[in-house]
């Protein structure tokens, strides 16, 4: 482990606070004023390190990035190329609101910043469209296994697997339904059994 | 057309603006201050309306489900029994956020409820409920008529819709990608595939 500077360490545990205030009021709700007083440090000594609402906005979504690819991403591309590392981009990304008090910060900050012109809302977009290649090369490099039947459309699956997966998450907190969360596994169980090669084996089910 | 009272106009006119709002800035964002300000009216007078902001926000689901009614479901019921009103359901909701200048308000406020409980989250659940319900009545009618197969879990069809619909919607204001609503139609088009009885005849494609 690294030894943090009490800089890194405060902006550490400022980010922690504006996460979970994000999660739960959304980005508006996360005034430098709230933040302070939170964190118990002064609105100045706030200023300093993020000098406006909108660079704060910005701040939060690169932090929040940062830990969805470290604790979706990453895990993820450890498990064996093909059928099992789209299985595990799969679950790490529905365990992962699980993180925050309100919920996933993406959904919250997409109905916030669609009409929000401006550099947040960028960094948003660039995440999301990140994410959805990652889940597009993951299914290409399962093409390129065997384990994925070579004329599938990777980004249509892709597409499939994201808007699918993110109603899910932007409403499994209102719990329409018990077995919500079985339901959504079912549902992506399905998409992968459509992409599946006739003939892969046993091999591509295994998830390592 | 029946003739609307005085009253009732006023009570229209001001719903209309508080939609207007709730789309853009969330339900939270529609305060009785703001929208007297919007409509030229007065704040007590409002408040003789709606009484607290709380109602306010159960009175603007209410107002939101009304109109889904009257632009979704009601007139896709006059499709035909079967396939061809599960497809109706499915393009009038897509269209539906067109309606709000800030897109669909049910996605907005499900962020901001979800950790909220209260009157105006259980409205917006019961809304959520009876949109998948009748969802999955459509999809079992069109077992009945013999378009879908026998086997047919209707719940699951209708998670599946409403999952993946609702994350499309969601996140088609941020464009992430230019050909998302052709990418969506596609993936509806393949559940209602996978639905469908292996005979069923062309009359089950049948859109009126």
């Amino acid at each position: 482990m690294s030894r943090m500077t009490k800089g890194e360490t405060t902006r550490n545990s400022v980010l922690d606070s504006a996460l979970a205030l994000a999660s739960e009021d959304g980005l508006a709700g996360v005034t430098i004023g709230r933040l302070a007083e939170r964190c118990g440090l002064s609105k100045s000594g706030l200023f300093a390190h993020f000098s406006s609402k909108e660079n704060l906005q910005v701040e939060i979504l690169k932090e929040t990035i940062d830990r969805f690819v470290a604790q979706v991403v990453s895990p993820a591309l450890k498990a064996a190329r093909g059928e099992a590392r789209v299985q595990a981009l799969f679950d790490r990304w529905m365990s992962w609101p699980k993180e925050f008090p309100g919920g996933c910060i993406f959904a919250v900050a997409a109905v916030e910043l669609d009409d929000k012109p401006g550099p947040a809302r960028d960094v948003l977009v660039a995440s999301q469209k990140d994410w959805q290649a990652t889940l597009a090369t993951a299914a290409r490099i399962a093409v390129e296994e065997g384990h994925f039947r070579s004329n599938l459309d990777v980004d249509q699956f892709a597409h499939e697997v994201y808007c699918m997966g993110y109603g899910h998450l932007a409403v499994s907190r209102l719990r329409l339904h018990p077995d919500g969360g079985a339901r959504t596994r079912r549902a992506f169980e399905r998409l992968v059994r459509d992409a599946r090669a006739l003939d892969a084996g046993p091999a591509a089910r295994k998830r390592n």
